[in-house]
């Protein structure tokens, strides 16, 4: 007999909400009852799951007390706010918004030669940014083609065929929170409190799928052959070799696997390892995550 | 009284050599007689100069002893096949397709602290494929919106709305041409033959203006105060304050200078300096650089 658990999902309406909510069915996540909850104008609307429809239920008036288990998919802004009530009332809680790109990264190198230095250029698809950011970048690219002029709404500025070069307001020293976000759980995943990364994170008129160029300096040559066995025998990870390369639209979109490719020495240095990273923003960077991360939970703690 | 010379532009039907020609119009340079050349089809076609229709002459029976001064706009292919000739002719050639992104950016770092490591993520508008870059961008993206399917053309795979890892095919050790040459102009400009770079180039879904995000790493830490100086007295370079960042179609396209912006020390590390670069590829990036190495041949050299 599987255990099961009563558990909320905050922000069940956006796309990642909704994402996450579709691999709990597909993935027989042991769910007793299923909580479907959102703030403002979302709570009242119906959602499927497993043929059944819920009604999404208000976040104000929510009662953390009768789950257990708590997905936070809801933006920063409701997870500060509820995520200490929710703790308060004994649920366990996972955060979404945790689950970055750089998480993704895999660890592929070994540890007789440590990352010394590490350089990230993350490109942000729009719906990192939610459903608004998917229909703004429609409408943008619609008005364009059809040679009217727009206002720039979410977006500070013209997002359709350019590049954003920050994703959010940059604190006194320049720096984004994500980067800081991304630059401390690289060094987390690596176990390398030391390591130095620059991140800077940009906004892509991509609608899915997040692409991170990496450019890792270690501290002898790297042996590209055992850095490649070390990413083909990786599972959740496809490495496409070279002849060829991976996109956030042709391969990441839709997949549970992150893909890797582009993966070479540095042209004139050994100790340099740069590679490409293609994954599901929505998909993998946030909702896969957290879903595998409750599994772990309920295997080992609740 | 100025001297004037008889010079020619090949490939002056494409985008780049289009605004050369209106570049040289601009800045009155001094052409006796102005030689628009280009192949196949284009030829026998007309281009406005100064008020006058110019007749397109055909590259494959054009007489470079004509001619004192010869820009290439023509792609690597047709500058690889014509330039010798043109230069056993006696002429000067300015081959318009080293004008790379990487060759203007700005040198900023004083010389008593070398830059050690680079890292650099280029990515290029779909016009650096010429005209057919940018009408293949634009007939994906119409495509899509009206959710009709297509065969890529040009671009190995889908453009609209994605992020290409390459630009290129790539060498037996997987770094592109582009990238080697954008790592060996960076060298020559900071006078560092010994210098590290990491150089990735992408192709994403803008029409025009290229976007770089550059790291590097000096040998001790960097005085910010004194980069923000630097940047703010060059010529042709405007630096974008924190509050604020450039972008290749807000800021860059149609301009003559480069914008810098998101320039900031290292989350950790005072040794390493981040920056944002936007220019416009086509006038800035190639026609321009044309233009300035032309004058000062014709100053020095001619």
């Amino acid at each position: 007999m599987t255990r099961t658990f009563d558990l909320a999902v905050i922000g069940a309406t956006g796309s990642v909400g909704e994402t996450l909510v579709q691999l709990l069915e597909e993935r027989e996540f042991p769910v007793a009852n299923l909580h479907l909850v959102a703030s403002g104008e979302s709570a009242g609307r119906s959602l499927s799951y497993k043929g059944k429809n819920l009604r999404v239920r208000d976040l104000e008036t929510f009662d953390f007390a009768s789950v257990r288990l708590v997905f936070f998919a809801a933006g920063r802004k409701v997870t500060h706010k509820y995520a200490a009530q929710a703790a308060a009332a004994g649920c366990a809680v996972i955060d979404l918004a945790s689950g970055l790109p750089a998480a993704q990264a895999p660890r592929v190198i070994p540890e007789v030669n440590p990352v010394v230095l590490a350089s990230l250029t993350a490109c942000l698809a729009v719906s990192s940014r939610g459903r608004e950011g998917v229909s703004e970048l429609a409408r943008q690219t619609a008005e364009l083609l059809n040679g009217r002029a727009f206002e720039p709404q979410l977006f500070d500025r013209q997002m359709a065929f350019n590049l954003l070069a920050q994703v959010e307001q940059t604190d006194s020293a320049g720096h984004a929170a994500l980067e800081r976000q991304i630059a401390g759980e690289l060094k987390e995943l690596l176990a390398l409190p030391d390591l130095q990364v620059a991140v800077t994170c940009i906004q892509v008129p991509v609608f899915f799928g997040d692409s991170l160029n990496v450019s890792v300096q270690t501290e002898s040559a790297i042996d590209l052959t055992q850095v490649y066995a070390a990413l083909d025998a990786a599972p959740a990870l496809e490495l496409v070799q070279m002849d060829d390369y991976p996109t956030a639209v042709g391969d990441a979109v839709g997949q549970d696997v992150v893909y890797v490719g582009r993966v070479r020495a540095g042209l004139a240095d050994p100790a340099e390892l740069n590679l490409w990273i293609a994954s599901d923003n929505v998909r993998k960077g946030a909702a896969l995550n957290a879903v595998q991360l409750a599994e772990l939970l309920i295997k080992h703690y609740l």
